[in-house]
C-alpha cells in the first residue's frame, strides 16, 4: 500500500473522484458510452500536460541544442515491416468461439494459474496474501478462487511457468492452455488456440486502398528516417540527438487501469546518435556523475529480490553495471527531470531490463519506473538500441544512414585485391557475365589468398557461381589477377548508434497526480494536489472577498498584471465562501491565492495565501506580484517570502 | 503574381528549395519514395510551428480563459455518424478501371471543360490568358490545349457549369461528363460513374473490430461531447468557450500543392458557447471595433467581383454585414492575431461564404483568406454553426447539452393542462395505458382546448391512439380532467449557439514563409526570412570570428546566459566565413546575431546584428542581452535599440 506525502494511506477512489470532478481527464465520447482506452483531457489536466511537456522541453531539448522534428503519425505499412513492428508487435489472444469473448493469452494462463495456487494455498489451510492489483494485467476474468489442493509436483511447476510468463510465444501458450486444462474462467468454454493479434491500428492511405499504413506505435521511426536529413542540418556533426512529442497509439486487446494502459498516447521520445567506437563518452556526463540513483539491476532480479542500490551514476558506470556514460548521463537527466516536475523521489527507481526482456540488439536497457497504488509503473524507457534502426532502414532502401567523417590518420589496409581483364571477361561469359563478377567481388579476403596461390601454381582458378553452367567456372590467368596491395582509407563511415530515452506523458501524469496528492484534515477531508508552482494548471487564484462590486477593478487589475506578466490566473468571484473557494483550487493544485478585500480597496494591500500551509502573508499589490513572479519562476521559495512579507492572520480560509 | 516586401516578384521555387535545404518541411518516408500529402517538420519548421501555437494560445485560450481540453483523434463511428461527417464529408471521384488511375470528379469536369474553352479561344484566334494556378484544383491531367472551335451556344454551357461547379454532386457529375464525353484526358478511357469516397481515415478499434472508427476530421466534436461537463468546469456561468490543438485528418484523394493541402494536419480551433437570444452581443466587442477589416462580401462575389470594402468591424456589425457581435469580435480578433504572428497585412481578407457554400444550419460564415503564389488561401474559418451539432448529439444521446438558468423574472405561461384519474386509468387500458398517456402527453395546446369544449359538452372525448383498438379511444370526463391554468416557469433552458473560429495551423505556416521571404541583392542573391522575433525558429545567433579556442568561453557563457533568459540560441562556430553564417541563418530567420571577437575577450564587449537592415551595434554583454530581450519581448525595436546603442561598423557581415 503507497502512502501520501503526510503518511496517510492513499486513497485511490478519493483522487479518481477528484480527478472527474475538477475534470483532470475524463472518458472519451462518454455520452456515446465511452470507449474502453481512451480519455480526454479536461482543462486542468490539459495544463498539466501542456507544462510537463514544456518542462520537458526546456530540460531536454534546449539544454542541450537537440533537434526537434514533428513526424506524421500516419505510416506506411513497408517502413513498419522494416522496424520489426508488423512481424512482432503483437500480443497473443485467444478467442471463446460461443461467447465471442476475447482473452489476451498470457494474462489468462498467469491468472488461472496464480488463482489454482491461491486455491492450494486456501486448501493447506496457508494464510492468501492478498496482492496489489497489477495494471499491466488484467485481473477480472477469475471470479472466485477455489480451494483445491494441488499436488507438489504441480504446485512447482505452476510456480515455474509463472516465473516466465513473459517469454512464452504463441503456440507454447497455447499447449500450456492444453496442459493444464486453461478454459473461459466464466463459462468453463473450450478457447480457440492463440493467435497474434497486431497492436498497432490499421488504415489505408489514398483512394484506392493502394497503401496500406499504421497509425506509428512510437515516434521513433519518423526520426530515424530523417537522420541523414538531421545530421545535414547538423552540419555533420556528432553527437547529436533530435526529439520529438507527439501522440502514438496501441490498439490494446482490453484497456484497463485508467490513464495507465491506454490505446493513445502522448510521447516524447529522444533518439541521441554517437560514436560507437571508443566507450560511447558523453561530454556532459562530469556535470551529473554525483546524482545518486535507486537502481535495480538484473542481477538481484535474477535472484528474486527487488532491493535496490542508490549509487552515484559515475560508479555505476565505473563498473559497468550501466553500459556506458551517455546511457548514464540520460538515466540521471530523466531523474534530475523526474523530481523537477514533482515526481516524489522516494517512489522512484530504475529497474535494468532482463537479458531475455531487451531486444536482440539492445546493449543495455533501464525503465524508470514510479510507484503507484497499482505497484511499480514503466513510465519511462532508457535503451541503448545499438545501430540496429538505421541499420535496417538503410539496407531496405539503400539510403547512406551512415557519418563520414575525415580520419585524423589515413587508415592503411593490406588487402586481396582483384582485377578483371573486362575485354576479354564480357565476351567470354556473355549473358553470365554479371553473376561471376558478383560471385567473385564476393570472395572473402581468405578464399582470395588461396586463390592467388592456386592462380601462381596453375595458372587458373576455379570458383563457384550458383546457377551459371555447372555451378563452377574456370578462370585462367589472362582473365584475372589476384595481388595483395594497400588502400589508403582517408574517410571513416560507420553507422551511429542510438541512446533512447523515451517518456509516456499520460502515465507519468497520472503519476504525478497520486504522489502530489494528499488530504488535509478538517471539517471534511479535503483534497490536496501539492504540484510545484512551475507544473501546476494555474498559478493563482484570485478572490474577491463577496460578489461586492467594489472588487471588481483591483480584481480586473490584478488578473490583466498577472497576465502580461505570462502567469496564469483564474478569478473566482461565485458567492460561494472564501473556504469553499480555495477548497476548490487546492484540488486543482493551484499554489497561490490572492485575497481582495475591503482594505485592498482603501490601500492597494492584498493577501497571499499558499495552498499546502494554507498560510497568508500581507502586502502591497507590487509586492505580492513579485512575490508570485518569484515563487513561479523558482526564484524564491513561500518560506523565503514568508521571511520577507508580514504574517496575515485576519481571516480563516484554509 | 504575388511580390515579396522589396516589390520584387515572388520566386517560389528559390522558397522551396530554402525550405527543404533548412529543413524547414520535408516529404515524410522519403527515403521510402514518400507518401503524398504527408510531411514531416524539421528542427526549425517545428520550432516555428510551437511558437505559432504559443502565440494562438497566448492570444486566444489565455486572453480570454478558455477552456482548453484534448480530445483523442480516434472517434468511433456512432459520434461521426450524428455528426453528419459519414455521409457527407465525402468527395466524388471516377476510376478509369482499364488504367486504375483514379480522378477527383468534380475537378476532372472542371479541368476539361477549361481546357476546351481555352482551346476554342485559340482556335478563334482570341488570346489565352496564363491563369494562376489554383491549388485546390490538380492541374496536371490535361496535359494538351487542342484549339477546337466551339459553337457559340456550348461555350455558354460550359461557361455555366464552371460557375457553378462546387454544386453538383455525383449523378450531376456523371451526367455532365456523358453529355460531353468526359474521359481520361491522358488515354480517352472511358470511365466508371462517380462514386463517393469518404474522406475520413478508418480503422477499428479492439481486437474483434467491433468497433468501427475514424481518425478525426476535426477536433471540433470532442469539445462539443464534453460540453456538458465544461459548463460545469465554468460554474454553470456562460458565455465561455472550449479551445482545442491537435492533429486532424482528411484522406484526400489527391494531394498536391505542399503544406496546402495534406492528408494530417495540426489545426487550432475555438467553440464558443453564446446564448441564442439577446442578438449574441460579446462582453469586449468595444476593444475592437474600430479595427478595419477587408470584408469581400457575398453580394459583391455574387455580381463576379472581388472588390474588398475595408471596413470597421464595429459598422460591419451594425449593417448587419456581420451577422453578430461575436461572430465579429473574433473576426477582429484573427486579424490582430495574423498580423502579430508575421502575416502580411495587405495580403489578408475575409471572405464571406455564398449561401450555397454554407451548411444549412449556418447563420453566417468568413474565411480569412491570406494571398500567396497559389492564389488566395482559406487559412481559418469562421462560422457560426447555430446549436446545430449540441442539438444532433443531445438528441442521439439523451444527454442534456443544455444551460439552465434561474430567470430574473419567472415566466408565466398559460396553457391548457390535463389532470388523469390514474387509479381509474390504469385498470381501464391495462397494457394499452402507456400508449394511451402518450397520445394525451402529445395533444397541442389548440386540441386541448377544443376537447376542453367537447368534455363540457358531452361528459367525453375521443382521441387517436395508434395501435390500440381500433386507433381511437374514448375517455369520459370522470377518467380526465382538461383545464386552463398558469404555469411559472423559474429556469430558463436552452442550447447554446457556437461561433466556431478554426485555423489551419500548416497553413498558415506555409502562408509566413511566403509573406516573410524575400531575396537580398548582394553578389548572389540571397534568401532571408523576417519573421517577427516572437515566431522566429530560432532568436540568436552567436558567432565567434574565428575557431579560434580563445572565443570559446565567452561564447558558452553567453548561451548559457540566454537560456536563462529562456531566448533559444544556436552557437555557430564551424570554419564557415562569418557572412556564409549569417547568411545561413537569414534563411532560417534568425532575427538577431552576436559576434564574439578579439576586442570581446579583452573587454567583454559584443556587437549585436540585426537580420533584416544588416546593421550593428557593438556594446557590453550585459547592454546587449537586455537589448535582445528587450526585442524578443516586443518591448523595444530594432530603432530602439540603435538610438541606444553605438553603432559598429568594423566588418562587412551582411
Amino acid at each position: 500500500m503507497t502512502t501520501t506525502k503526510t503518511g496517510a494511506p492513499f486513497d485511490r477512489a478519493s483522487l479518481e473522484s477528484l480527478a472527474k470532478r475538477r475534470m483532470f481527464y475524463t472518458p472519451s465520447f462518454e455520452i456515446y458510452g465511452g470507449v474502453s482506452g481512451l480519455y480526454d483531457y479536461g482543462p486542468p489536466g490539459c495544463a498539466l500536460q501542456a507544462n510537463v511537456v514544456d518542462t520537458w522541453r526546456k530540460h531536454f531539448v534546449l539544454e542541450e541544442d537537440m533537434l526537434e522534428v514533428d513526424c506524421t503519425m500516419l505510416t506506411p505499412h513497408e517502413v513498419l515491416k522494416t522496424s520489426g513492428h508488423v512481424d512482432k508487435f503483437a500480443d497473443w489472444m485467444c478467442k471463446d468461439p460461443k461467447t465471442g469473448e476475447i482473452f489476451r493469452a498470457d494474462h489468462l494462463v498467469e491468472e488461472v494459474l496464480e488463482s489454482r495456487l491461491k486455491g492450494d494455498k486456501e486448501a493447506r489451510g496457508q494464510k492468501v496474501e492478498v496482492e496489489e492489483e497489477d495494471p499491466k494485467k488484467k485481473k477480472k476474468k477469475v471470479k472466485e478462487i477455489k480451494a483445491v489442493k494441488l499436488d507438489d509436483a504441480v504446485v512447482q511447476e505452476y510456480e515455474e511457468i509463472l516465473a516466465k510468463i513473459d517469454n512464452y510465444d504463441g503456440p507454447e501458450l497455447g499447449l500450456l492452455m492444453k496442459k493444464y486444462d486453461i478454459k473461459n474462467p466464466a463459462t468453463g468454454g473450450e478457447l480457440e488456440p492463440p493467435v497474434a493479434f497486431n497492436l498497432m491500428f490499421q488504415t489505408s492511405i489514398g483512394p484506392s486502398s493502394n497503401i496500406a499504413g499504421y497509425l506509428r506505435p512510437e515516434t521513433a521511426q519518423g526520426q530515424f528516417l530523417n537522420f541523414a536529413k538531421m545530421l545535414d542540418f547538423n552540419q555533420q556533426s556528432m553527437p547529436f540527438a533530435s526529439a520529438s512529442i507527439g501522440k502514438s497509439f496501441r490498439n490494446e486487446i482490453s484497456p484497463r487501469s485508467g490513464l495507465l494502459r491506454v490505446r493513445e498516447f502522448l510521447m516524447a521520445e529522444i533518439e541521441h546518435y554517437v560514436d560507437p567506437e571508443g566507450g560511447k563518452k558523453h561530454p556532459r556526463f562530469d556535470e551529473i556523475k554525483d546524482v545518486e540513483l535507486a537502481l535495480l539491476n538484473r542481477e538481484v532480479q535474477l535472484s528474486g529480490k527487488t532491493t535496490v542500490e542508490r549509487t552515484p551514476i559515475g560508479k555505476a558506470v565505473e563498473t559497468r553495471l550501466v553500459d556506458n556514460e551517455t546511457l548514464g548521463y540520460f538515466l540521471a537527466r530523466i531523474q534530475l527531470f523526474m523530481e523537477r516536475i514533482g515526481v516524489d523521489k522516494t517512489k522512484l527507481r530504475f529497474r535494468q531490463h532482463m537479458a531475455n526482456e531487451m531486444a536482440h540488439y539492445a546493449a543495455d536497457c533501464w525503465d524508470a519506473e514510479l510507484l503507484t497504488s497499482y505497484g511499480w509503473i514503466e513510465c519511462t524507457g532508457c535503451a541503448d538500441r545499438s545501430a540496429y534502426d538505421l541499420s535496417v532502414h538503410a539496407k531496405k532502401t539503400g539510403a547512406p544512414l551512415v557519418v563520414r567523417e575525415p580520419r585524423k590518420e589515413p587508415l592503411k589496409i593490406e588487402e586481396w585485391q582483384i582485377d578483371l581483364d573486362k575485354k576479354k571477361f564480357g565476351p567470354k561469359f556473355k549473358k553470365d557475365g554479371k553473376s561471376v563478377e558478383a560471385a567473385i567481388e564476393a570472395l572473402t579476403q581468405d578464399m582470395r589468398e588461396k586463390l592467388s596461390l592456386d592462380l601462381k601454381n596453375s595458372g587458373k582458378i576455379t570458383i563457384d557461381v550458383e546457377g551459371v553452367a555447372d555451378g563452377t567456372v574456370e578462370l585462367d590467368k589472362d582473365l584475372i589477377n589476384i595481388e595483395k596491395r594497400t588502400r589508403v582509407e582517408n574517410t571513416r563511415e560507420y553507422t551511429p548508434n542510438v541512446i533512447e530515452p523515451s517518456f509516456g506523458i499520460g502515465r507519468i501524469i497520472y503519476c504525478l497526480l497520486e504522489h502530489n496528492f494528499w488530504t488535509r484534515e478538517g471539517d471534511e477531508a479535503r483534497g490536496v494536489l501539492s504540484f510545484p508552482p512551475s507544473i501546476a494548471p494555474t498559478k493563482v487564484l484570485l478572490v474577491p472577498l463577496s460578489t461586492n462590486p467594489a472588487f471588481t477593478p483591483l480584481v480586473a487589475r490584478l488578473s490583466s498584471r498577472l497576465r502580461s506578466l505570462g502567469i496564469s490566473s483564474r478569478v473566482d468571484d461565485s458567492s460561494a465562501s472564501i473556504g469553499k473557494r480555495y477548497s476548490r483550487n487546492d484540488e486543482l493544485g493551484t499554489p497561490l491565492g490572492v485575497t481582495v478585500d475591503f482594505q485592498s480597496v482603501k490601500d492597494n494591500t492584498v493577501t497571499l495565501r499558499e495552498r499546502d500551509s494554507t498560510k497568508q502573508v500581507r502586502a502591497s499589490d507590487d509586492k505580492v506580484l513579485d512575490a508570485i513572479k518569484a515563487i513561479v519562476e523558482g526564484r524564491e521559495s513561500w518560506a523565503d517570502v514568508q521571511k520577507r512579507l508580514p504574517a496575515f492572520e485576519g481571516q480563516d480560509v484554509d
